[in-house]
């Protein structure tokens, strides 16, 4: 944790350059060229500015005022971390990477000039903040980047090596998904394709690299032309074995920065496909006028979310393998806490990676491991530090109540994302009753069945439904589509009410999204459980297509937690058969205390 | 029913007329310069041109080409309506009335001038064409009415007249709620504001009009300044002494067609709030530029949808008066049928409508009855007419199967939108489980508890899962907003998923919503249950307000239509409390056959 001491010198270094500028306020997103996730060192200003580690939210900083923007999932977080650097804490409900700018529009006057990173803004964002910004008589400057001026030792990019997918786990060749790329392309009628989003360039070429923690994606733009296509990526990423296989394909090497040049020299009367939601504004800014933009979703993000039959083959054998892990985590918790050694959260983390670290085609944890005992677990993004985290047990005496787990890894057959609350010692009749409604919420949405096209936002009250009903809510979406050997959140679906319900949400066989309803009492507890869900098609009838959920991860929910009164015959029956399904399934791949904790904890309620 | 041959002349004479003014497509939108949903003859333009009585639908009619764009509640109508005409009926899920923008898209040619109505045409709508054309060439002119041209014998302004509310029936005045409307305009910054909606007139002004069947509102445009307020209506409609009230409230009157002059004297450098989607682009073609215009819902909107303590309680009443009605009405019917009289579906309106009069305040249909026996009932948007309806008992033999009526009172103290389905002779197993399947989904949406600023279009998946789990849907949204003794459609919410769920569409307490889930088989049967809905406080937790559902509608609902097996003990104890609360409220307003038809329908199940 950076001391508040040197957040304010930073916040006073930043302002200084604000007055060298001219500008009277400057905006620092929690975002990269490529709109990632999670983000490069080099593009952790947000971070370095304010200490705060959430991964969203939006730093203002004015002449006198200074405020970060976050969303209800790192309220807590935020008033831990700002406390005493005299940046404000912004709470909103949601959409934190938006919420800032109509406070900008209220705060600014006639003639103020604000100013930005264009090149790490999205496209979508710019023109909302233009269109406030004017409306209240202020501008925008995009053209700088204070950072480089008051961050003395800023690090340059990331220079992991990028690697080829094993063809085994690469169903669709690289040239096959290019032509298809090419015919979407051809029916927007767009001659060249700009892609930025790090996800989708990985998807298409079949590449991989470890540029960022949790997210196997390596930092790079991509132009597709009618013929070629160009990625630009910093020199030695790419081996040069691999160069030539990609320039077999049509895929040509250019340095990191010579996108704009090319942009540049986009011949004049031509159109460029690019999505407004998924590129910069600074990046964008090369392309002549005279190119014609065509804007719509990337066809890559659509089609990577919809999973073939041998990716969800493959995914079904990494949930096995997935599920093995954690039964071997769970024995182990739980000899280790009936023999009272000590176990903190830290422990936790280390030993649930240790468990995934033998298994078949494993790469990386596939997000950083939320252990969270009791008030912990009320933060839905809580991280334990060496400097601050829970003990569960002391090496004597051992807690009581719940310990929420939110882990998983990637594997070069596909990626988990799993989240599991388990009894430690006594638990309190409200922390079961906690644990039930997010069960029987949990339980709704694995069984709901639905039209092909609902758009998946419009499904997020099932899941809601009977959690309202006791009063209670959660402040996070029920659930992100999760990538293959990629990004663990990926769009464009999603079943959260913060995503519009879009065309492009509507939902697809074969997409992979989580189904993690929760309810999280501040200083008390936190309840979250979590599957994966692959979207199948159930039925065709008079009504059209029917399509429902396959639940994808095999790990027990543990029964202890359960008030059955709570549940109806169609939720204990959902369960029992969970159950079974995940003894059967897991078993194979277990042995010794694996295996007889598996079968304790699969048996029927 | 026009013949096809008439039909076939318009579209010809409009033909001639597009080639005279130089234009490739002319568009009639279902609209009036009001965006009502119900029109004056003069506007009836579709209709009179098509042939098609449907109450939305787009016609584009070009050189070669004419189209109806018409959504699935009226794909049945349409077919036959529209058979022989030479017009395509042109089918599209949801949303007809921007559907048509799509297709000009495609179809229209660099160059191409495209026509319509200006003053008929909202300006959201406008500027989605406009955007449209322009992407492939073409241009949109709206400063012509061909109608005029072409429809010899058009209707003039409608001419009956205004009326004020009883004060005991109107619990806020009219100059609280204009002071109130001021403070809105204050807070967004506008000096005037300009409303063009019907609805939102006779609620701020507590005025009442005839001007078109079953919405009792009038014909007027309403500009409201910083002092004073000018009601653009007619010559004559407002009687003299309500004009001297209306004058010492602040509102002038002003001929129909002043309102142009008036806009186009409105001081350079002042604002004025409009509504981009309750005003139409050709009533600000006189604003002038000088105007800024600052837009956002009208106020009057959203303060008409959240009823008051007062209204609530009145709309209760009128509850009972209309369920007192309605248990008139199925005595008569139970009676009839039983005597093996002759019943066809038009003696069903005339009979519910008989029965509705005889009661305190009735002032008209709030719609036209829908009165579907078997096959007529799989056509949500239905209506019987002399030359084309189903007869229910012939006078000898009675029919088998499901009645559909839905049907709706206005009265002084409030609206009524109510939808039964009723066993005649036999009914089908298949029948019963569509009616148990609809009536599970009703009953999800009565028993739903949820956030207070939840987006109504996230409800609308709650009815609905129940019957999608059957691998069935429903062509329509759940639940529409009603006004008080105002119109039976009303925003700004709504229970579905054609409404995008945006902050204005969030449930407030106070307002009326239908819950109408259906099940519609074409060729075989329609289920439809409808209950009103008033949103109320639930409770306050650690989590916000929640609020929940009051069932306002009194009407017993079949259970010889039931399959019992199907609901579970939550659905059963809802219907038997239902049918308890049913028996107590409406029995004190009847006697004889009515209260017995009552008491034995309002039997536990």
């Amino acid at each position: 944790m950076t001391a508040t001491r040197d957040i304010s010198k930073r916040i006073a270094s930043l302002r200084a350059a604000m007055q060298r500028h001219g500008l009277s306020a400057w905006i620092v997103a929690s975002s990269d060229p490529h709109l990632s996730e999670y983000l490069p060192p080099r593009w952790q200003g947000r971070q370095w500015l304010s200490g705060f580690t959430g991964s969203v939210g939006t730093l203002v900083v004015t002449a006198r005022f200074a405020g970060l923007w976050v969303d209800s999932r790192y309220w807590l977080q935020a008033d831990a971390e700002l406390d005493g650097t005299g940046i404000k804490p912004m709470k909103v409900s949601s959409n934190a990477a938006v919420a800032y700018i109509d406070w900008l529009a209220t705060n600014c006057a006639q003639g103020d000039q604000v100013g930005a990173d264009g090149r790490v803004l999205g496209l979508a964002s710019v023109r909302m903040l233009q269109d406030a910004l004017a409306a209240c008589g202020a501008s925008l400057r995009l053209d700088l980047d204070l950072l480089d001026e008051v961050w003395p030792e800023r690090p340059g990019l990331p220079h992991e090596p990028v690697f080829e997918q094993q063809s085994r786990f690469a169903p669709v060749a690289r040239s096959a998904k290019l032509d298809e790329l090419r015919e979407a392309m051809q029916r927007a009628g767009a001659d060249w394709h700009l892609i930025s989003t790090l996800d989708d360039i990985a998807w298409l070429l079949n590449l991989r690299g470890s540029d960022v923690p949790y997210n196997p994606v390596f930092v790079a733009h991509l132009l597709i032309g009618p013929r070629a296509a160009t990625l630009f990526i910093s020199d030695g990423k790419v081996p040069p074995q691999l160069a030539a296989r990609l320039a077999a394909d049509g895929v040509e090497l250019a340095g990191y920065d010579a996108l704009g040049t090319q942009l540049a020299q986009l011949p004049a009367g031509s159109t460029v496909l690019i999505d407004p939601r998924r590129v910069t504004a600074g990046i964008l800014q090369s392309l002549p006028s005279s190119v014609r933009r065509i804007e719509q979703i990337n066809p890559s993000t659509l089609a990577k979310a919809v999973k073939n039959q041998a990716e969800a083959e493959l995914i079904r054998y990494t949930m096995e393998l997935d599920g093995a892990a954690l039964a071997e985590f769970f024995a182990w918790l739980e000899q280790t806490l009936a023999r009272r050694e000590r176990v903190s959260e830290l422990t936790i983390d280390e030993q649930i990676t240790r468990a995934r670290e033998g298994r078949d085609g494993y790469f990386s944890p596939s997000f950083a491991t939320i252990a969270g005992f009791n008030a912990n677990g009320a933060m839905p993004h809580y991280r334990a530090t060496q400097s601050s985290h829970a003990v569960i047990c002391d090496g004597l005496n051992l807690g009581n109540g719940l310990l929420l787990i939110d882990s998983g890894g990637q594997y070069q057959t596909g990626t988990t994302d799993i989240t599991r609350v388990v009894a430690v010692g006594e638990t309190s009749p409200e922390q079961r009753q906690d644990f039930t409604r997010v069960l029987k919420g949990m339980i709704a949405l694995s069984l709901a069945r639905f039209p092909r096209g609902t758009r998946s936002p419009m499904l997020d009250s099932l899941a809601r439904a009977p959690i309202w009903a006791s009063g209670v809510d959660y402040g996070h979406g029920t659930g992100h589509g999760v990538g293959f050997f990629l990004n663990v959140h990926e769009g464009p679906h999603g079943i959260t009410p913060y995503l519009l319900p879009e065309p492009q949400t509507a939902m697809e066989p074969g997409m992979v999204t989580s189904n993690e309803p929760g309810i999280y009492r501040p200083g008390r507890w936190g309840v979250r459980i979590e599957n994966l869900l692959l979207t199948v098609p159930a039925e065709t009838t008079e009504f059209g297509s029917f399509l429902d959920f396959e639940t994808l991860t095999l790990c027990p929910i543990d029964s202890r937690c359960i008030e059955r009164d709570l549940l109806n015959p169609v939720e204990v029956d959902w369960l029992n058969r969970y159950h079974t399904t995940v003894r059967q399934r897991v078993a194979p791949h277990v042995t010794g205390a694996a295996a007889s904790w598996l079968e304790a904890n699969t048996r029927p309620i």
